[in-house]
């Protein structure tokens, strides 16, 4: 594997499933092989279970660890092409970019939507200067548009909960939230269950139906209820409007998933890439319940990572 | 060890003080012990000594170090149960512990008393969280009462300046200070002193009482000379009013300690837990003379550190 | 080498270049020679460069490694002698490094200019505490005057770069800039290539001559122009005027470097220590342009780092 921004970075999804799991059984089975190279992990944005899980997969693969909290630590960076920096702004993207070329062997980025310019985010304006500078392999910690190590961590966590024949009802469904959310997880998470062996749905009210890009021919049906019957899988996560960039149009009834609502599933387990806005996108009760995975999901972010990274380590 | 935020915690004051100066002596003789585990060090509080010692400790284990700056790094916490979750807050505490769970086979917290809510700090309104939450062993790298890893250096420094056959005379004295400061440093060396073969007195002016659970049956004496007189150390700190709660009642008389002050003494040995406000809490000439003893205190918490790991690792 | 902060610290100059260019042929061949020993990196300031070369430096040498963000993880800083402590300060600067001396066998810090008073500034009011109290060696990471990590990585480069037989015309260059930017890398560089086999010619505008004490009797012009011609290296860095100390002002024509201005050079390679405001201090056909070494310089901050630890490390 050469880059990890997306799932068509991976060329065979069941196999790095299984090797998650392998490295799972025996996280230390590696402890070699990244023996005298350099990960860098560079967040532009806060992080819990991405940096923490991260350090601990690189950790596992002997990897040298830099960890830099970029806006805290070093210079307010610069974005736009030809800029004359006369501003607030102290270094390039690009010059940053072609340091960490000269110290890492992998460049690690976590670069959140602005959620201002439709435009810088459907081109992930930051990411992409990673994509066309970087000398190195370039491993997202979440970008504009994208999670894929969360992605990878959720399919890890459907393959554990699921042993049977048939296909798995896996529903995406929109939850309320207190302000504009990206689109990251919600994108990802469909683009990757269109490569797994599951029935996928999208519930979302009018107005919040993600990118096309990415939906494609995803079946979206606007009313939560109907979504919900029979699932296997319920992954709640919440985004603002694409079509009407970062806006919040109205919605209508209560989207936040409760007990009561489980009631019509197939027993579902929970999913939620977290942090959660608990009693406002799920209740304590479904939180706290029998059915979450929620906890393992945040789990497998080790295994998931330490897969990439062990299959780019492979690359280089 | 099953956790480490106490006196109570510790079976044997004595052995652990043994053990702590063996390390002193000996600080890489078990750098195996904490291969392939990790120890989580959070801080929602502003740290050097702490997070410094704790590192090294936990280095010269073996540990893999987690060190995370919660409030900076990563997202902004709720602390009450049930909380519908519609403010500023983005992850329960509940969540980032079980979390934490599933990522370290030790978590060590820093979560200072809040000094708002009387209540909230009595009842450790944090520490408690991580104590009924967490499903590893839990370390208090100083909580809203306590601040044992300080406390244990301390019993180990005094246990290095004291080779006579009788008890020492041990002042816990109340210095001056700008603002309300907590409870925790003069609470936990009373707990510990109680626990040692000394003879505790403290010292502190009318209104500033710490709370009788913590102090017990320890003489309090509101005049300064009086308590001074004849003693062997000297336990310099501020802390605003328990009984008005953070408040800062009117004080009679200069209470920074000063080497005038200090004639009256057995030739004191001078401590304090850093960082100190010179000239306010103690003058510079007690600071940097000959009785004082506060650096190596300092160094001590290296050895603290390390014990309590040491003894945490044993019974996971 | 007992400390390094200064050129003067340097025994050897080409022994020191010369190893670190080994040390770049070989950077895992002293992986055991920091084994049981600990580098602060204490920063009061911003850093990219500095922190991940020092850490990786730090990595290949088998230290182990405290960062510190002291502003942002610590205590704010007292640094005044005998200060009543009642104000914002919480810990002097005398009382962490006492601590860190506890903690560390090597103490390197980052201590910019406060470009507010230029007695407290020339006099390194805050690197002299340092010197002064430090009782292991300490290294600088840029101080209020010098930058020496960085002026032995531009030597390395330089040396690099240059295989005739004749002395290079090697030309300090003034860059514009929107606010009063220190005189460290500038007073640094011309200190480090008095030492060095070229010929030094600095290049500002009236007003900006830097402090005597370190051009001593380099030739300044005042013409940018003239001194660029035949130029083999220029060196682009901004700074204040150190007569009118911190002020800027009013330049005559356009000193930012381009393309154009490098027509009348030999060819010249262009560095620049980073971050760089582009099209203020250089135009971006400079930055992404053949003549520039300017990466080479960054990752040569490895190899810089490297062999002063090295050469630190043989002294204790």
């Amino acid at each position: 594997m050469k880059k990890f921004t997306a799932v068509s970075d991976v060329e065979n999804l069941q196999e790095i499933i299984k090797k998650a799991l392998e490295i799972k059984a025996n996280p230390l089975s590696e402890t070699e092989k990244g023996k005298g190279k350099t990960i860098g992990l560079v967040f532009l944005n806060s992080s819990l279970r991405t940096r923490l899980s991260s350090q601990i997969a690189a950790q596992n693969l002997g990897l040298n660890v830099l960890t830099l909290n970029a806006a805290q630590e070093a210079w307010n960076l610069e974005f736009a092409d030809g800029a004359v920096m006369n501003g607030d702004t102290v270094e390039h993207i690009k010059d940053a970019i072609e340091v960490l070329n000269q110290y890492c062997d992998i460049i690690a980025v976590r670069c959140f939507a602005g959620m201002k310019s439709k435009e810088d985010d459907v081109n992930e304006s930051i990411l992409s200067q990673f994509e066309k500078h970087a000398k190195v392999p370039v491993i997202s910690l979440e970008s504009a548009t994208r999670h894929p190590l969360q992605s990878l961590a959720d399919c890890i966590t459907i393959t554990e909960n699921w042993k049977k024949d048939h296909k798995p009802k896996v529903v995406l469904t929109w939850a309320p939230h207190i302000k504009p959310i990206a689109h990251a997880v919600g994108n990802s998470f469909a683009e990757w269950m269109q490569e797994m062996d599951v029935e996928l749905v999208i519930a979302n009210p009018e107005g919040y139906d993600l990118d096309p890009a990415f939906t494609k021919d995803t079946k979206v049906i606007h009313d939560q209820d109907e979504a919900l019957k029979d699932a296997d899988f319920i992954y709640v996560k919440n985004w603002s409007s694409f079509d009407d960039y970062a806006a919040m149009p109205e919605v209508k009834g209560d989207w936040m998933l409760t007990n009561e609502k489980l009631e019509s599933t197939n027993n579902a387990k929970v999913m939620h890439c977290l942090p959660v806005r608990r009693n406002v996108e799920l209740s304590d009760e479904v939180m706290d319940g029998e059915n979450s995975i929620i906890y393992q999901q945040a789990k497998n972010r080790i295994f998931s990572a330490q897969a990439v990274f062990s299959e780019i380590l492979d690359s280089i």
